[in-house]
């Protein structure tokens, strides 16, 4: 869209039964199955304090995703009015990186897994937060 | 962190009052003054749909923190524990990518008016996302 242009680099990739964009649920609470955030070595200590139980923001860069869309018919919906990007959570935007609200169900080593997620298997991973509490509980 | 890397590209900047890091709140909800999201002209379709009150996820690239870092100390307390940076918000962490739930206060063109958001003046934004309402009412 306009320089400058910075460089994400995958910390992980999803590992999940759904293997293509087809087959993909719109949104995790649309019937997504559980996946493994498989974490690459170099980044280890950064899931220290990373607990079971945790609810966290997975980032993803949706790979199939198309970048030169701007406007959509919402959830595909031949009737729906074009809408833009911005205002829907299609996959298709200038920079399509997902969000993933999940919870952390096991950890093994570098292996993360998490309640269910709509992202295609071998999606990179970006980054993972914490969810916050309250400004008292930080 | 590994190959392959991906080209995020500014949709816009923040323009805001907070002019650098030590004088940004940590979160928004921790004192952060009103915002202006302000849009490259090529992405205005993108836009159509969006609205005065709606709730929506903002994305930038904190351009400011450090790739380096995997883990830190909570809040800067020097007494804390050291944590690994996916299990913080800390903006230092492999890829920076800010995550800001605002409300639309006001849109004027390309400019967008957003509720306090904890970014530093000139912070790149990267995308805009609606708050999802559940599961019926998308």
């Amino acid at each position: 869209v306009t320089d400058p242009t910075f460089a994400v680099r995958p910390i992980g990739w999803i590992e999940s039964p759904i293997r293509n964009r087809r087959s993909a649920p719109r949104q995790a609470d649309e019937g997504a199955p559980p996946a493994v955030l498989v974490l690459a070595e170099g980044v280890g200590p950064a899931i220290d304090g990373l607990q079971v139980g945790d609810q966290i923001v997975v980032l993803t860069w949706l790979h199939v995703a198309r970048r030169d869309v701007l406007t959509t018919r919402p959830r595909d919906h031949l009737r729906a009015e074009l809408t833009g990007v911005f205002a829907t959570r299609s996959p298709d935007r200038p920079n399509p990186i997902g969000l993933h609200d999940v919870r952390v169900t096991a950890i093994e080593g570098m292996r993360i897994h998490v309640s269910g997620l709509e992202a295609i298997n071998g999606t990179p991973v970006l980054d993972i937060k914490p969810v916050l509490g309250p400004p008292g509980e930080r």
